[in-house]
């Protein structure tokens, strides 16, 4: 007997079907040609919205969902790093807005998870559920500070999509300044050379730890003083309590910050002492050595240049506006073949690159690893459940990789290739209050507007207003 | 009723007397003077030798003897680095000797625990009861190898007291080789600056870990290497199955090795970095801030320059006689005030270093923490049982620090000094078939020959025959 006032099951699963559609509708990426790379992103799609749609803001995402009992459902940078622009182009402005306010609500305890290590301002767990720090390994507790960073630069991301300044004003500011006393107070100056460091960190590259000056990690803390610094006006001073002194060593910190370069590759270093290793090709590694984590010991790769996930590049990731193209050209091709992909958040971020490259079959090589990461089992771990918050890569892959998404300066940039082998593709993103669709083929693009007020998009270097549809050729 | 055949009570406590009086007749420092340093120095033998006496190669010494339960009654390495020298100086030779069997016993499961990380030859335990590593923690397991390369210092360290070569060719070779081979496997080829490195280890000085090139660790490795090459015998290479390739390589390691060094200070350096740290003296810490352990967070701890126990000033220890005056003063100088001593096995090293570079008043400071550790509680954990191992250090203070006993080529040397305060002190010492005595006054040192055969002593820089007793004056 159906409780009083309850919905029958015809009603339920008719509302069911409804919201599914409508997520469905918007979300789905349609390739033709490759069943194989259709599958694996409607399969990563569809996980990754049964786990999580973002109406509530007390909830965020765990790495395996509810598919495995591995990182116990806690909440990690994955979020920040990887899910949050696909939630950006796909749902409603509130959602990634939710995800956002998830960590200004636990500001109070990342506060504490500073004062407990005797340092200023806040540090955002690496895992968590409440807001309190979580893990329990110091490397990685106390070292992995770049996802402190990386609340901070999913803040900017934020605003940047979705033109939110009020965010900011109302609540992202204070986080970021909270983030920024962080930085200056983990920093300390080498008298030896006259620059501040970062000494004692895990970078995302986690087969290395406690290293010195990871470049990725002193590269977000400059980014995140100069993007606070930016963001204040006078009242704020008084509002946060910010001292001269403080913004006088800010801005000190962002002028003159270590970053480990090397002359004869012309590179940014991942750390100090990486070009003293044995370097060689991951493709030199036997078949029986990999998965490195499987079959080495823990000693052995953390000795060996074998990259998990490549600092430097989730850096150029980032900030791709920051750097030229040869740039990113020298530090990708230095990098990448020494990364072994160990981290299932590892494969999208050279998806992404290798297209800004023109390396259109390593970016196919990638997207296909972490498309198909659980229904082929790559890294020979499914078993632990799978890997939900990287399935945000295989879309990353497709709509940032392939079709080139960017926005810069509060517009819509593409700069799309069709992998071999397909016939065509086609995505739909929301962008602030419009809905478009993008299909592309292989000598040209159509964008159409679906719903919305007309924007103006740039796609081959060709800017357009785009009313209803228009095709831009290669 | 007592067993048939038991001895009665009188009879026992008879023997027990006798043993002990046996013992102490030999092993007793007199101090005349300061009855808080003949105190520590007494109180300090007297529990060692109630640990362990040495008649079984089974056994050997947990750090905290029977007193508590902390480090589980497991063996460390801190027997080889510094309880063997006390028992080569106030047991019969047997007693070191097991010691050093201990570990040739051991020497097929140290092979499993150099297999079990993918290296070749022996790598003996951090921790153990039979030889497998016990240790749980990577950074010290993996990492902290010094410990392999003590039990070969440990070999040359009897044979160099006791002159038994015997030993070296039964037992002492075949450890010699099978850690020299580990030595071969774990370091690498840095084709930068075309030399062999030692990445990821951990260093004697546990506040810092995972380090590159620690100086201490380099050196000890190209002298267990250089120093198993001058044993090979023609017949040895057969007989351990010793390929020409294997001798090559070894050669080329002692040749090539890396060590840092920084030309402005002219000191080695801790590790490759070590110098980027913001260097202050410990003096500047707060008494609030001590013992660091109790009060900073862990990452704090290894970022700073504060040193739990030194390194290079190990390595000087080890190997004072590879170094000059200028060398050993300048290492010293630079790296005592960083050193917080937060290991009970730091300050005897120091106390040895300070004697024979002239620092009477610091050699004085650091005898009396490690003779008194217990008995005043330095570091505020004596609750977690006494320091057994380190125990053995007020010892080594005295008798190698300020009474600057050296052995050399098979000749013994002292250097005295009397600390300030002290009226006189006392010990007496075996040495190969001989026991002496050594007193200590202001001005002057008597040397008397209590048994055994005639011996040539050089006491401030002055060699004579010892027949019965020799005043030297200083």
């Amino acid at each position: 007997m159906a409780r009083e006032g309850a919905k029958d099951y015809g009603t339920v699963r008719q509302e069911h079907t409804e919201a599914w559609e409508a997520r469905w509708e918007k979300a789905d990426v349609v390739i033709t040609g490759d069943s194989a790379a259709q599958q694996g992103i409607r399969y990563n799609i569809f996980q990754l919205f049964s786990t999580y749609y973002g109406e509530d803001s007390r909830l965020n995402v765990g790495p395996k969902g509810f598919t495995g009992e591995k990182y116990g459902g806690a909440t990690y940078w994955d979020t920040e790093a990887f899910i949050l622009p696909m939630y950006l182009a796909l749902t409603s402005e509130e959602v990634p807005r939710n995800l956002l306010k998830y960590r200004y609500n636990q500001l109070a305890e990342a506060k504490m998870n500073a004062q407990k290590i005797g340092l200023p301002g806040a540090l955002y767990p690496m895992v968590t559920f409440t807001g309190i720090e979580c893990h329990n390994e110091w490397e990685i507790t106390f070292e992995e500070i770049h996802r402190n960073g990386t609340m901070a630069y999913a803040i900017y991301n934020y605003v940047n999509y979705t033109g939110d300044t009020k965010y900011l004003a109302e609540y992202g500011l204070e986080v970021l300044i909270e983030i920024s006393r962080f930085w200056a107070g983990r920093v300390h100056l080498s008298e030896r050379l006259d620059r501040y460091m970062i000494h004692g960190v895990t970078g995302p590259n986690e087969y290395e730890n406690n290293v010195n000056n990871n470049w990725f990690t002193n590269y977000l803390a400059v980014w995140t003083l100069s993007y606070t610094l930016q963001q204040l006006e006078d009242e704020d001073f008084a509002r946060f309590g910010i001292t001269e002194d403080e913004v006088r060593v800010w801005r000190d910190i962002v002028k003159r910050m270590y970053f480990p370069y090397d002359e004869k590759w012309q590179i940014f270093v991942q750390h100090d002492t990486f070009l003293d290793k044995e370097l060689r090709p991951a493709d030199t590694l036997r078949e029986t050595d990999l998965p490195l984590n499987q079959n080495w010991s823990w000693d052995k790769i953390l000795r060996s240049c074998f990259i998990k996930q490549a600092d430097v590049l989730q850096g150029i990731y980032y900030f791709g506006d920051n750097f030229d193209f040869d740039t990113k050209q020298r530090n990708f091709e230095f990098y990448e073949p020494l990364t072994v992909h160990e981290s299932s958040l590892s494969p999208s971020v050279h998806a992404v690159l290798a297209s800004e490259l023109g390396k259109e079959e390593k970016a196919v090589e990638m997207y296909e690893r972490t498309a198909r990461l659980d229904l082929d089992n790559y890294n020979n771990d499914t078993d632990d459940g799978l890997h939900i918050t990287s399935m945000a890569g295989s879309w990353l892959s497709i709509v940032q990789g392939f079709a080139g998404m960017r926005v810069r300066a509060g517009k819509l940039h593409f700069d799309p290739f069709l992998p071999k082998g397909w016939t065509e593709y086609a995505f739909k993103i929301n962008f602030r209050k419009s809905l478009i669709q993008v299909s592309v083929k292989d000598e040209e693009t159509v964008l159409t507007l679906l719903d919305g007020a007309p924007l103006v998009v740039k796609v081959y270097g060709e800017e357009r207003q785009l009313d209803q549809a228009q095709v831009f050729s290669k």
